[in-house]
């Protein structure tokens, strides 16, 4: 049995404010390849198909796209289960009716827990969708006392244990927060306070665990207990993960043996940082220039639209901080000398840009003397 | 084939701002229950399945219920179309994955208009899913040129005239105005200044169309093109519509024969109209008194907390109209003297409710003397 894990699409999600729609169909584009290309006999996607509850029609059309690619057209079976980010009731809207496609999802969590045998090529695994859920509704619909994340999936996983697999490897798709899991900024908290951590050892007696959640492919307790990560970088703070696909295969004695297939990205998400002039300079010869990039400007005078000069070579510039202007505790630091300084810096830059040409000298004093005289009339005013 | 034509569910739809989801269960299960009674073949639901195009999760809870019974349980097949109303990407959602469980939901229109071949225990018949579409749509998919609904439908059913339908009786599903249709309050007009209307002969030529959008039941043209109407009355001005579905029989040589199976409402609407004592007085012994009511009030003095007091008698009074008080042209009247009367009414009325006894000859002596007080205070300010 081999089947591809991701994670955390989250269709239709933002990054300040520009549309991913495109990098989403990209990458998923990549993931029905590779599932091509491993001869895979399923994809297990463990939450956050969308980003929102009520996800734009946008995405639910892309999503709607690359289903009927892969459970029609390749038919490889698709299990995704609800996270944290989805509308259960939504996604699992007439699921029951798509089972025969071979198309499982997992919505709202039901008393007994969703099994799913899948044949392969080379052995058959039972799967176990544990859409997310935090204690209350575990509690609700399980009706029985827990208060915690923790005893709320022990409660889910009694089942698992019990269920009888006919002796197949048992692999369990599951949306939640692992005790030491690394974070990125782009994961929505589950709880506040940190009740929400998961011990790792729960999932250790399973074949494999298939988890969602944290965006940077990493593994807890065991190799055999795994996030796959996120398709895409979700935030600045995931410039440096490396995004992934597990590839998972199960050997005839329900082994897990692992594979990480790297996605590339249509554009990728970084941070550059330097003096404008030398930005724009490199960014000239940048191949990659269409990435989505933060950058952190260290020129210490003020820059007239320095928004628009940065995206008229690199066009996907979605954040500027001025860290030349700021202190050392970060925050932006405007000393009377800065303001003056900057004034005179914004009128030249304006002027050059009006004009055509720089400033005389005679022009510069003329001017400094008007800032200096508006200044008197602010003092006694 | 013997199958029910019913349309305009509008799951999620609120009344006057009362929610009307236990009343939708209700006749939902009716319409099942009719289903099993008549034995039918299938199932055809002619558009606006939900009453907005992103309906809360609670409506796609029901649907999904009343989907899983009818299609899982009871094996007879759906076959339903976007209406104006719906947002066809989200209810065509993994569609192509539905169809072997029975599920048809037609959602964007497509290049090729969608023919289903459904199986009768006495014959067989194609049915032609048209979802609602306006000309634009039909230009850009189609790419043709349309500028009218009419012309738009005429390209569509050009398609279900070519199709070769194996010599099976072609039934036509639709959303759309019908030329001469009876309009309600509460369908949303497809467009402005009746460019929407089309004629009922286009659809003459096949065995039966069975149509939505129009809330009252009829038929246009001939007797074989029929709008179902919707399952509940959604405005008042639908008081005095029966709703039903319609039972369509195809005979062997492929002629449709109906029937009207009438549905009931857990609560009614309709409007009462009195004066305020009688009314209460009836409603105590009213066993409809939960109904959605409009109420017009025939009273011509003021009255302190109107809407509270019909209520503490029946409960679902929605609107309240103050026709007593209104001029012939319909506007509320509020002459100097109405006024002057109100004044004194209300205080009364309060008086009563706050002490428990009516205000003695002195008392109300005391008060008009106040009232007029204020008045002259009024008019030399």
């Amino acid at each position: 049995m081999k089947f591809i894990h991701t994670s955390d699409w989250h269709i239709g999600r933002q990054l300040h404010n520009q549309s991913l729609l495109d990098d989403q169909r990209f990458v998923l584009n990549q993931i029905v390849e590779l599932a091509v290309l491993h001869d895979v006999d399923a994809l297990i996607v463990a939450g956050d198909i969308y980003d929102r509850s009520i996800p734009p029609a946008s995405a639910v059309a892309l999503l709607d796209e690359v289903v009927n690619r892969v459970v029609n057209e390749l038919k490889i079976p698709i299990i995704m289960i609800a996270g944290n980010h989805d509308g259960h009731e939504r996604l699992g809207f007439a699921s029951r009716q798509m089972i025969d496609s071979g198309l499982h999802i997992v919505g709202p969590l039901t008393k007994t827990v969703t099994s799913i045998e899948l044949k392969g090529k080379q052995g058959s695994a039972m799967f176990y969708g544990l859409p997310y859920a935090d204690p209350a509704t575990v509690r609700h619909v399980l009706d029985c006392e827990v208060s915690t994340h923790e005893a709320a999936m022990d409660k889910l996983l009694e089942q698992v244990h019990e269920h009888d697999s006919n002796g197949l490897p048992k692999v369990v798709i599951s949306h939640c927060f692992l005790d030491g899991g690394s974070e990125s900024e782009s994961e929505r908290p589950l709880s506040i306070g940190g009740a929400d951590k998961i011990s790792p050892k729960l999932f250790t007696p399973f074949n494999y665990t298939a988890l969602g959640h944290l965006h940077g492919p990493q593994y807890k307790g065991s190799d055999h207990v795994r996030y796959s990560g996120s398709m895409l970088k979700y935030s600045f703070s995931e410039q440096h993960q490396n995004k992934s696909v597990t590839l998972v295969e199960l050997d005839s004695e329900g082994k897990a043996h692992f594979e990480l297939l790297p996605l590339s990205a249509m554009r990728d998400v970084r941070i550059i940082e330097g003096k404008l002039a030398e930005l724009l300079k490199i960014g000239k010869t940048d191949v990659n220039r269409e990435d989505y990039l933060m950058v952190r400007l260290s020129d210490k005078t003020a820059i007239l639209d320095a928004m628009g000069k940065l995206r008229s070579v690199y066009p996907n510039v979605l954040h500027l901080e001025r860290t030349g202007l700021m202190s050392d505790n970060g925050k932006v630091e405007l000393s009377r000398d800065h303001i003056k300084k900057g004034e005179m810096d914004m009128f030249s830059d304006f002027f050059t840009q009006v004009s055509g040409d720089a400033m005389t000298e005679a022009q510069q004093q003329a001017m400094t003397a008007a800032i200096d005289e508006l200044h008197k009339l602010e003092r006694t005013s």
